[in-house]
């Protein structure tokens, strides 16, 4: 029932481009957000933030969210972790 | 029909205590494996062992997976993305 899902919070729309509309990743290496737990999106997204990843994409991950805000952050968190 | 699922990689059992007998954990931190992209927790697993993923659980999960296989690392990563 479409009626019932949550809003796309407006920083969300650049996360699309490679986790997929709902957060169902075509491409093989991106992680899938659908459904996965909040708690771990935020703290995953923090240590993007914080540079705690290195290699792979994330320093593409570091400038796609170094800039949002702590209620950008959960709200995003919240809105994959709960689009099921 | 569970006839039909691969067989756990032994090299997956000390995962389960954290990421649930079938990689949909109990902890709120902690993230779904179960169904998760294969490629990407290949690509995860190796950051981890690499030393690129760091604070939060990352020095656990350093300690973990250390001295997995080559093998290992994508048996356990196809198992647990294979798992739906």
């Amino acid at each position: 029932d479409d009626s019932k899902k949550a809003e796309m919070p407006v920083a969300a729309s650049q996360c699309l481009s490679c986790h997929g509309t709902n957060g169902n990743p075509a491409l093989k290496d991106v992680p899938i957000l659908l459904g996965q737990q909040p708690l771990y999106l935020e703290n995953a997204i923090r240590a993007y933030q914080e540079g705690r990843r290195t290699g792979g994409q994330a320093l593409v991950m570091h400038e796609i969210v170094k800039d949002l805000s702590d209620a950008d952050v959960k709200a995003i968190a919240t809105w994959f972790g709960g689009t099921q």
